[in-house]
């Protein structure tokens, strides 16, 4: 998704710029480091996620650079004193810096774990260290929005879902990528014309209630609609009174078929929606269009979906707009990207680092690590973390290979393919896992060997942090 | 911010194009209307919003074609019968298509209430409907988030609060738009350094828990900060325990003295705010290092900055991630756009326009609507929504020209002379209505004739509707 003029090298924080100057200055530049990216809550209090928004970065990072014009501004930025932030010579270094990290990923459409590392970046600690947003921000947000999708489409079944989303999208991107995620979660297409033309992922719409009050009345808007795109009939009902809608719908749709022109189907947009999909439901039935689907929308998510469907609704697709696409419940994956292995140079050997906290959860772990999924007669039974060191990798293992020496390695698959992806997977998986109210946790432990190494780690650090009171 | 590549044509919903090919086939392209932008539901639970995202429009629409790519991707959509969706003459019109429209709109950082149109558009009805999704997805999320800054800021009082939320913003644009959007509704600064670049506003930031890992001791790691930016000397103190760490901030701080540097801030990401703040305050204060002001981040929003501002906690600078740059709590302003005048040429008299719906307050007003605000001794009274026959329009009217036949007519002022116009403006309302618990209602009213006419349609779609039964 090349589609920004500007180089997007920028798109940092500031403070892994001035880490990485200090970095420089004080001549760690061929220090090698590993991060790895991994999440810490269950999103919407489900279980897991679905990895999405590697084929993005891999698109951003195949051109990192810093431009003339980056370097310009950066050398407009001053500290508290006035002065400037960086020395020219850095930004020189900026400027000829050539990306040579190597990144291990797990593929999109992968359903993952809290505390499981989707990526692992290993390379100059200054490069490595520059990435950290930039990877944060496209993952954990098309991540959400694809694991938002799974919960949705579980929710419909077998009903298509169609993501509504542009309009209260966060941002031009927000909109996009949201798109993206949607329809790798699941989602069989979105209404973003740009999104269909940039992934290639099918695209839908008809019209809105301005089209309906540009005529005089209803059965006009309906006629003229059918005439002019006969293939595309689904009428919208909810402009005035639904009900009375869908009656001029019927009428209409009888006109057409002497004109070998079918309706295919009602969207209603407001009002009660099981009550008004039964009723509609009848009126279609009682009239000869069986085969004519309701569609709906109007701020629906996984739960309203569920409870529409509870009551007997008759709705045959879903629109879903905002809630999907901003991850309403949860706007935000907490993704973070943290240092786990240190070395001065690719011929020494690691020190291995742990951050502690006083809240448990932000400990980190140790080591530089690949996820196994092990696999019994019946599906996934349980994952697990461990250090590359303690095991060979084997190809169950789910980070595989996407980046070497600042070259990409990996050929993404099709975003139709990354989608069936996610639904084969997920189907491997207990279904009590995606169960909204109590989901079933799934087993994610640390190799044994790994979890001595991270327990003596936190009693050396916490001991060498209390020693000096 | 012209930051893309791809012509932004297509960033719209399919409805837009198809509904566009219908206007086109039924020989509609000539007429005339006019839209509102607007939204319903009170943000965040409070009353007020702050209209942001006008200049990224008319970034935009300057620039507003078809490209050849664009109409080579529209001719390969099919209907439901495998065949083209559109006609090629029509992709031809698409292409030729010159923007003409009108539009008057709120300046960025006119604190706005529901109901009241931010934007007016007025011109054929094809552009004006091509609009609709690229006006809502931008003018939403800015909106969204200069309201949430503006909430955060009444929270900090007087304290600068620091927007750091890229690394959780939905996607690239999500983060973009949010510092430019937070940095209107009052934050100081942002982490994100190509939001900097792009909208000239300032950056900040010095290290991570990264930087303190890479030592083998954290005052190794301080001073060697301090060493290498003299100038931008905030210490990093919860990688292992927070007021260990301030015991060698103020160590590595006495040190610094000896080389004139000196230490300026404290930062704290975890942990209990109230009690680290106010514990390392004092040691700060024991240690002649009074002026060290302590920065707190960890999930703040203007909740919890008002309890952590309550229990007595020494903060002096916030910064703020996910909960800005998302909205958490309502992460998408509820903007729609919508139809409320037409006529079938330039020189033909206005047919006004209602939607009437099931839900009251999802009933438009028709006409062609202007805003007044009246100002009392004290600062701001009530607005008005008047239809511009009615009455003529005033300096204090809200709504001005920005862009005039497809022309941008409207100079927008430098971030930082809006961000000070919403600074100024909502200290012009009563401070009742920024209050996070029942705030004060602030008086929107329908001016009287246009009252009038608004019920008397609805009284006759009503009665239209319901005749036919």
């Amino acid at each position: 998704m090349p589609i920004y003029t500007e180089s997007l090298s920028l798109l940092t924080d500031l403070y892994e710029l001035t880490m990485a100057y200090g970095y420089w200055k004080r001549g760690f530049a061929s220090k090698e480091a590993v991060f790895h990216l991994f999440f810490r809550k269950k999103p919407f209090n489900g279980t897991f996620a679905i990895a999405a928004g590697l084929q993005s970065v891999l698109d951003y990072l195949k051109d990192f650079q810093y431009t003339p014009s980056d370097l310009s501004y950066l050398a407009t930025l001053e500290g508290a004193d006035g002065q400037p932030l960086f020395e020219t010579a850095f930004l020189d270094y900026l400027g000829a810096l050539r990306f040579c990290c190597d990144i291990d990923a797990m593929p999109e459409g992968t359903p993952v774990f809290p505390l499981e590392p989707l990526i692992r970046v290993q390379g100059p600690i200054i490069q490595a260290q520059l990435l950290e947003s930039l990877l944060l921000n496209v993952i954990n947000f098309q991540s959400l929005i694809a694991t938002k999708a799974a919960r949705i489409c579980y929710a419909a079944g077998t009903d298509p879902v169609v993501e509504f989303g542009l309009r209260r999208a966060q941002g031009i991107d927000g909109a996009l990528s949201a798109s993206r995620g949607s329809y790798i979660g699941g989602a069989t297409a979105t209404s973003n014309v740009l999104a269909g033309k940039l992934f290639g992922m099918p695209v839908k719409g008809t019209h809105a209630h301005s089209w309906i009050m540009t005529f005089e009345d209803e059965e006009e808007a309906f006629l003229t609609w059918a005439e002019v795109m006969p293939n595309n009939v689904i009428f919208l009902v909810d402009t005035y009174n639904s009900i009375e809608g869908t009656k001029k719908a019927i009428k209409v749709g009888k006109q057409l078929r002497e004109k070998n022109i079918e309706m295919s189907g009602i969207r209603l947009d407001s009002g009660d929606l099981t009550y008004l999909s039964i009723e509609i439901r009848k009126l279609l039935d009682e009239s000869g269009f069986e085969h004519v689907q309701i569609m709906a929308s109007n701020e629906l998510d996984e739960y309203i979906i569920q409870d529409l469907k509870r009551q007997g609704a008759k709705i045959n697709i879903w629109g879903v707009g905002t809630n999907l696409v901003t991850g309403k419940d949860q706007p935000a994956l907490d993704g973070v990207y943290k240092l786990s292995a240190l070395r001065d140079s690719p011929s020494d050997l690691w020190c291995y680092k742990i951050k502690i906290s006083e809240q448990p959860i932000k400990i980190t772990t140790p080591g530089i690590l690949q996820v196994r999924r092990f696999q019994g007669r019946e599906g996934y039974t349980s994952d697990m973390i461990y250090d590359i060191s303690n095991t060979c990798e084997e190809p169950q293992d789910l980070l595989i290979p996407v980046m070497r020496d600042g070259k990409v390695v990996y050929t993404s698959p099709p975003l139709d393919q990354i989608r069936a992806k996610t639904i084969r997977e997920l189907s491997l998986f207990h279904p009590a896992i995606r169960r909204f109210l109590h989901p079933q946790p799934y087993l994610v432990e640390l190799e044994s060997s790994l979890h001595d190494l991270k327990l003596s780690m936190i009693k050396e650090a916490t001991y060498e942090s209390t020693s000096h009171r």
